[in-house]
């Protein structure tokens, strides 16, 4: 199984705690580092989780709110103390160059990498990254401000090879790759071999999807249909749901509901309100209606 | 003895590690609170040393580094979650407002507050607050960038009433307040007693500098004369001299050598590069100078 992991940096909401650093994540795939949201103290719980400074190309922001991305400036110019000369990419809400751009031009005059802000439209699902073995989606979601959620999903992985079956036939080296690709064999005495006798189907791809913030908002729920692992803002609990319609967050159960609706593998609740002092409450509330839900908590690593 | 207490909030230097936060202090003057710098972090470190956020009107900011200053929008931010409606004013080099006024614009609309940026030119000293028992002087440094340190001053305080001198002379209420401010007393038999008969002269006003980010730099050693406590940058240990000049600032030999030239009654030495696993060594350099010197630590709470 190659590596497809997400890294919690932080899981509380606005009002950091004693227990919650503010939103951040690290999506770990075969190696290579995404930050989701990139709140104050982000690159301190990075340095923390001992993750690889130089493995990180790409920042997504889901909005535009300040516990989403006020670690900016400071891991920006961390890397630029570390040396860095990689380009570092920065996708979110166009305004995010208009706010931040004054203040690296500021601050981090000497860096000596670039930094690209990369926009997309909060209002629609779109590709906004791909390289060989990842695509990234934006969710579109329903918060104050325009706000997207990511779906990280791996391409399709190769078949797997049966040494066996290809020693038997005799199949040249020159032939594995297309018979990788799906094409059968044909023998030096031109019998066609079809091809599921020389391959294994690869796993599945893997998928993950983030949404935060946002109220109950059913038109993900195609999007992230199936996805392996759903990591879902539950701000608040089932007594406060009027607090979470009127800031256009969402509770424990409603998270709840868009897991079970979506059909995904596990739900993950975090971005939780500090007036909770603990989560249990908000957990129970989940597994009510999706047994498959664990709260985040930083430093968590979780598999996809 | 009425409390006058400095909490290390962060005293790493630009880069943080596992160990060390950005630059923040608060000083606690008779339970109002001063902040001076505001690294990545300030806030959470703020509640995890349980300080009462009400208490806090003054922020000073010593230079525009992104290392004292990133902290800034989101304590700001978290001031308004909690329901500020008091003025919180900050006092930093004049292009600070320029700076940060368009991010707070941006996320903090609905801040239930104002803030208010108070420039002050680093490259004298002058005196930028008082109130009835505290004055706060700059210290101009010798940075790469305008920088000054802050002296922080009691006034001075009311001598002692001496109750049984005032009972045997049997002096009027309505006297007291003209004998605590210098007065002799007259008795009713018209016999002039000396205001030292009455009175044990008050502790003498205490004074705390805070002096990061400098080089070695001689010119402040007036400024800061007899400080009880002086909190002096010594980022660099004496093997790496040549770097500390090259980006102006000092090593803990030259912070030592400032505080014993000041006549300091404590040296607390800071901002610590990231290249030493600990600060043993730059201790050791300090106290070859200066025996009372000590490390600055997390969550360190200093008596002035």
């Amino acid at each position: 199984m190659e590596r497809f992991e997400v890294n919690i940096l932080g899981c509380g909401s606005a009002l950091p705690t004693t227990k919650h650093f503010l939103s951040s994540q690290v999506v770990n795939l075969r190696d290579k580092l995404f930050m989701i949201d990139c709140g104050e103290g982000a690159q301190l719980q990075f340095r923390a989780m001992k993750l690889n400074f130089q493995k990180l190309n790409h920042i997504f922001i889901s909005h535009l709110h300040g516990d989403h991305c006020f670690g900016l400036p400071g891991l920006i110019s961390t890397l630029g103390l570390l040396g860095r000369t990689a380009n570092l990419y920065v996708h979110a809400h166009p305004d995010a160059e208009k706010i931040f751009e004054p203040q690296l031009q500021y601050f981090c005059k000497m860096l000596p990498y670039k930094v690209y802000f990369h926009s997309f439209n909060p209002q629609k699902s779109e590709l906004i990254f791909e390289d060989k073995s990842l695509k990234v989606t934006t969710i579109p979601l329903k918060h104050r401000v325009p706000s997207a959620g990511f779906l990280f999903e791996e391409k399709p992985k190769s078949p797997h090879i049966i040494r066996e079956m290809i020693d038997f036939y005799h199949v040249p080296v020159s032939q594995i790759r297309a018979i990788k690709e799906g094409a059968p064999f044909v023998t030096g005495e031109g019998e066609t071999i079809p091809n599921k006798v020389f391959t294994r189907p690869a796993e599945p791809p893997h998928k993950y999807a983030y949404c935060s913030d946002t109220a109950y908002y059913e038109k993900i729920i195609p999007i992230i249909a199936d996805v392996n692992v759903l990591y879902h803002e539950a701000t608040f609990s089932n007594a406060d749901l009027a607090r979470a319609t009127e800031t256009f967050h969402s509770s424990a159960a409603q998270a709840a509901s868009i897991a079970k609706a979506a059909n995904a593998g596990r739900l993950i609740i975090g971005h939780f309100s500090a007036r909770y002092p603990n989560e249990q409450i908000l957990l129970n509330e989940a597994l009510e209606i999706f047994p498959q839900t664990q709260p985040a908590y930083e430093k968590m690593i979780l598999k996809v």
